[in-house]
C-alpha cells in the first residue's frame, strides 16, 4: 500500500494540466467525461443484467441523515401540506374543497433540502478553482440564480451505463479503510484484479471504502459529513484518466481522502476532477448491499441508472442510483 | 370512440370492489401493482434496448414550471448557499474558510419544492378514500410527519422495467386530445394495436394525450396544473387491471380526465387506482421527444428507469424517468 | 424557597378548573388574558418611559441559535435571492434586468424557520389538552393549513403595555437558578418586593432565571433547547391569576420548570396557562441587558412593545420585543 | 401640484452628492438616518399617546398576499410540523412521545418567506449603486451568507419613535393617487399643513397614497407588487433631508413613483435614499385603518413601534408596525 502525502503546489499545478479535458469535446462542452458514455456503450451496458435484481444505492432522505451543519448543509426537511389527520378530523373539507363534502382526500408535502445533503451527484459547476470552472468558464456563471453552465442540467438525459464496483476495503481484507488513507491508482487496479473485473471506457466506477459501513455499525454518523475519511488520492487520477472513466462515486461524504494532500489547495482531488478533467463525482453512495451481493456471486459489473433531477440551474442533485445485476 | 360520463355512486362503489387488490400481496403489502415487476421481468425488459439512446421524461425544475398555486403547490425554488460571486469577490474566504486564503471554492444550494410540483410519482399514500388508503390502512398513518406506510419509500428499489408508450393522440390522428376527453380501455387497446405493441404483465404504461404539447405550442402552461384535461376514464381500469400493468403515467397534471365522471367522488380514477388497485401513478411526464422517436422507428417499447427519491415518509417524489430504446 | 414537586393528576385537574378563563370574555374569545390590556392601560404604560432607552429582548436569528433538532425545530436558514456578488460580477444584469445595463442592484433573501426557533410568542393554539384548546375549541381547528382559531393572528394588534421584569435569579442572589428549580408564587412576589415594583392588572411579566446567561457564559447553548431548566412551577399560576397578568415570558426555552411536576401530563404549566387560563407565553427572551440596566437604576417597570408577525393561521411568531425605559 | 419627470443622469448624480450622509455619523456607521432617533426623542414620542389605542400596519401573512413572482418573491408559505389532527388521530403519540400516552399535544410550524414579501423594512444593505452601498461599503459585503454590514441587524434595537402620517391622497381630496404620480416635497408639506401636523427631526413618516386601498376595493392585488404606482418623487428628498426624517414608509410595494424618473438608473429614489442618504424605507404598510382614525380625530402624530426581526445578516425584515395614538 503506497500513499503519497504532501503533494507540492507545483506538482499539483502539473496535475491540473496533465489531466485537463478542456476543449476535448469542444469549447462549449458542459458534460466532460460523461461524453465517454455513448449510446453504443449504454446498449452494451444493459447486457450486464443477468438476474434483474435491483439495488438502490441511496441513503434514506429524512432528518436522521449525516449532515451536522458543515458548509450550511442540513438533513432533508419534509413538511406536509395536507395529511390524513385533515381527512379524519374533517378539516380537509373546509380547507380545500370549499365546504362541499366529498369522499376523496389527498396528501401532499413540501421538501426543503440542500441538493448535496444525502446521496448526490456533484455537477461540473460545483467546484471553482482560481475563479474558473470546467472548460475555462468563469465563476461568475454561477450566481445567486444558480449555474448558467456546467450545472446538473447538462446531465439530465441520465448518468447511466456500465457500473463497476471496486470494493477496495474488501479486496484488501478490511472492514473499512482508515480515515486519512488515500487510495492510489495501483490499489484501484489491484481491487479490480482481485474482483476479476476490467474497467472499460465509459464505465461509472463506484469505490467502496467501508466508511459508511463503519458509521452504520457504530450506529451514529458521527463526523461522517466532513471529518477525516479514507478516499481517492490525487494519484488515482492517473488510472481514472487512462481508463477513460465516465464518472466516479464513493461511499464517503467527499470522495477524496481527508485530510487532503496539498497544503495550499483545499480538496485538490475535487479541483482536478471537476474543474480540469470534467469528471462528475458521486458522494454518500450506499454501496454495502450491492457489495455483499457482488462478493457472493463474484460479479462486480452491472447496469447503473443514476439520473439526476433536472434542476435547470442546479449545481448538484440528490439521486437514487439503481444498480441492476 | 366511446366515453362513459356520469358514473353513478353505486357503479363507482362496484368498481372499488372489482379492482381491489387489498391482501393480494399480503396484508402488509405497501407496493401494490409494483409487485408485478419481478427480477425476471426486469431482465427481460433490458432486452428492449436496441440503440442505447436515452430520453429524459422530466420537465425542467425551475420557477417557470406549471404550478399556479392550486392545492398549495408552487414551482421549485432554488437558493444558493455559496456561489461564484462569493469566489470572485473574495467573500467566500471569510465566510467559509476562516480567513485563510485558498484557491478552491465550492458552490452549493438548497431547494424548496412540493414533491408533486413537476414530473413525479404519486405513492399509494397520496390518496385517502373514506379515511382509508391502500390495503385498508388508516388515514391516520399519514400524519404531520408524513406517511408511516404506503409511501414512496416502499418503491425505493426503483420503478423500472419494460415501458410502453401508448400515444393515444397520435394513434387517433390528433395533435392533442381535448380537455374532458376520457380515454377508455378500448382506446388504449386500439392505440396499442396501431403501434403494433403488446402490453404485458408488469409493464409500465405511459399514456400520451398531447396535453403538454398543447401547452408547449401555445408557449404558456395556462391552466395545465389543475384545469380541464384529457385523461384516463374510469373505464380504462378494466384494461389496466386485466393487463396487470405495474404503473401508469401520463403527460397531464392529474392523469385522469377532468372534469371527472362521478358527481359525488372527487378524482375517482385516483381513488380506484391508488386506494383499491394499489396502482402507482406518474404525472406531468414529458413524453413528446420519446413519442417523436417512437413514431419514427415504429418501436413503442423500451427499458424505463424511473426511481423515486427515497423520502422515508414521503407521499410522492419528483423523478427524472429515463426511457432507453 | 418552597417548591412543590410531584403534583398528582387529580390536583392537576383541579388547577385546570380553578384557573380556567373559558367564556370569561365570551365564547368566541381567542385572546385570553391579553384582554386585560386595555387602551387605558396602554396609555398608562407609556408613562413608564423616563429615559427613552430601548432594549431588544430578542436573540440573533441565524444558524448559531439554540435549536438542536428537538420537536423538529432548527435554527433560521437565510438564503439570498440576489446579492452583492451578482452586482460585482455582472451576473445581476442578465439574471434580473433582461440584459439592459443599469447602475442599480438590489439584494433579497428568503428565510426558512420554525416560528418557535428563537425568541417567540406561543399563541393559544400552541397547546392542545385532551383534544381541546383554549375556550373549549376542538384540536381539529389546527389542521395542516394552520390554526383557524386561537392563533397568533388574534394578537396582531400588538402585545404591548406595561412590562415588569422579575429578575428572580438576582433577587435571590444567584447568577442563575438551577435546572429543575420551580419558581412559585411566593418567590415571584418576593422578587417583586425586593425590586420595589408592584405588578398590576394587564402587565406583561418577564421572568429572569439566568438560564440564558448561563449558556452565554459557557459559550455554548448545550441542551438549552429542551433540557432541564429552571422555570415557573404550577404553583406560580396562583399569583399570575390573582394579579391578572396579561402575558408571561422568560429567558428559557420552555418557560416552565423542567423536568416538570406532573407524571401523567407533559408540560403541565403550558396546559393550564395556554389551554385553560388563555395566557400567552413568551420564550427564549434575552433579558440580560435589560436586567443589568434595571439593577443599576432600580426601576423594573417599562413600556414593552412585542408585537408578533400576523401569520393568518400561525400558532406562534418570532418577535423582537422592545422594552423602553 | 408639480412633478418633475425625466431627471437627467447628471441631475441624478448631483442628488447623490447633495443628500449623501456618508461619514456623517462616522465611517463605521450602519444606521444612517436612524441616528436621528435619540432616547430623548423616544421619550418625547411616547407623549403622543393619548387614548392608548393601537393600530397594526401590517398586512396578513399568508398565501393570499400581493406577490406574483417578480424578483423571485412569493407569498409566505406556512407548513405545520405538528397539528391538531395528529392529536385527534393519535399519530402524535408515536411520532413525538415515544409511544408513551400523554394528555398534552403541541403544535408547531415552519415558515418559508422572502423577508420583503409583505410589510417590511428595507435595510441599508438592500440597494447597491455602482458596486457600493451606504457609507461607501463594497457590494462584496453582501454575499451568499447575507449582509456583513448595513443589514437589518443594525436596527435591532427598534425602529421606534414619533410617527407622522401624511395622508397625501386624503389631503388632496382623492381616494387614491394615480399610478405614475410622483409626490414632491411641496405636496408632502401641503399634506402636513392640511393635517395641522409638523414633522420634526427624528420622526418616522408614513406616506399614504391610497394605492393599497385601491387594491383592496377592487378585491384583487393585481399588479400591486411591481406595477405602476404612485409614490415619492426624487424631488421629495429635499423635504425628507431638510426635516431630518429618520425613516419613511408607504402603502405601496416600492415606496417610489413607478415608472421612475431617471432613464439610466433603476429605482433612483431607492438609490439616493438607501445608498447615499442612509434612509431606511418601509414598504407595503397598511395605513388605511390608521388614516381613518386620524381623519376622525384630526391627530396625525402617534408613537410608532416597528422593530424588525434581528436576522444577523438580513437585508430586510418583515415587520408588524404598531401605531399607538
Amino acid at each position: 500500500m503506497t500513499m503519497k502525502k504532501g503533494t507540492s503546489l507545483s506538482e499539483f499545478r502539473e496535475l491540473t494540466e496533465r489531466y485537463s479535458n478542456w476543449s476535448r469535446w469542444g469549447k462549449d462542452d458542459q458534460r466532460g467525461t460523461l461524453n465517454f458514455i455513448t449510446p453504443a456503450r449504454v446498449r452494451a451496458a444493459v447486457r450486464e443484467v443477468r438476474t434483474g435484481r435491483a439495488f438502490s444505492l441511496a441513503i434514506p432522505l429524512d432528518s436522521r441523515g449525516p449532515q451536522r451543519g458543515l458548509f450550511g448543509r442540513f438533513n432533508p426537511i419534509l413538511l406536509m401540506t395536507r395529511d390524513g389527520g385533515d381527512a379524519v378530523t374533517g378539516a380537509y373539507t373546509s380547507d380545500w374543497l370549499g365546504g362541499e363534502e366529498k369522499e376523496t382526500r389527498s396528501t401532499d408535502e413540501v421538501v426543503v433540502m440542500p441538493t448535496q445533503c444525502a446521496t448526490h451527484w456533484d455537477s461540473l459547476a460545483h467546484i471553482i478553482h482560481r475563479d474558473v470552472m470546467y472548460n475555462g468558464r468563469s465563476a461568475s456563471e454561477v450566481s445567486s440564480t444558480g449555474a448558467k453552465a456546467n450545472g446538473i442540467f447538462a446531465s439530465r438525459q441520465g448518468i447511466l451505463g456500465r457500473g463497476v464496483l471496486l470494493d477496495v476495503a474488501r479486496a484488501e481484507g478490511r472492514t473499512s479503510l482508515d480515515p486519512g488513507d488515500g487510495i492510489t491508482s495501483e490499489r484501484l487496479e489491484d481491487a479490480a484484479d482481485r474482483e476479476g473485473v476490467r474497467v472499460r471506457e465509459g464505465d461509472i466506477v463506484l469505490v467502496r471504502t467501508g466508511h459508511m459501513a463503519a458509521a452504520r455499525s457504530r450506529g451514529d454518523w458521527g463526523d461522517y459529513a466532513g471529518g477525516p475519511a479514507p478516499g481517492l488520492a490525487l494519484d488515482s487520477l492517473a488510472w481514472i484518466s487512462e481508463r477513460r472513466v465516465a464518472a466516479v462515486a464513493a461511499d464517503t461524504w467527499g470522495i477524496e481522502v481527508q485530510p487532503h494532500q496539498v497544503r495550499e489547495v483545499h480538496i485538490p482531488f475535487h479541483v482536478v476532477a471537476l474543474v480540469y478533467m470534467g469528471l462528475t463525482l458521486g458522494e454518500i453512495f450506499d454501496l454495502d448491499a450491492l457489495a455483499e451481493d457482488c462478493a457472493s456471486d463474484g460479479r462486480y459489473s452491472f447496469f447503473l441508472s443514476a439520473q439526476p433531477l433536472p434542476f435547470t440551474r442546479g449545481v448538484a442533485s440528490p439521486v437514487n442510483p439503481i444498480a441492476i445485476k
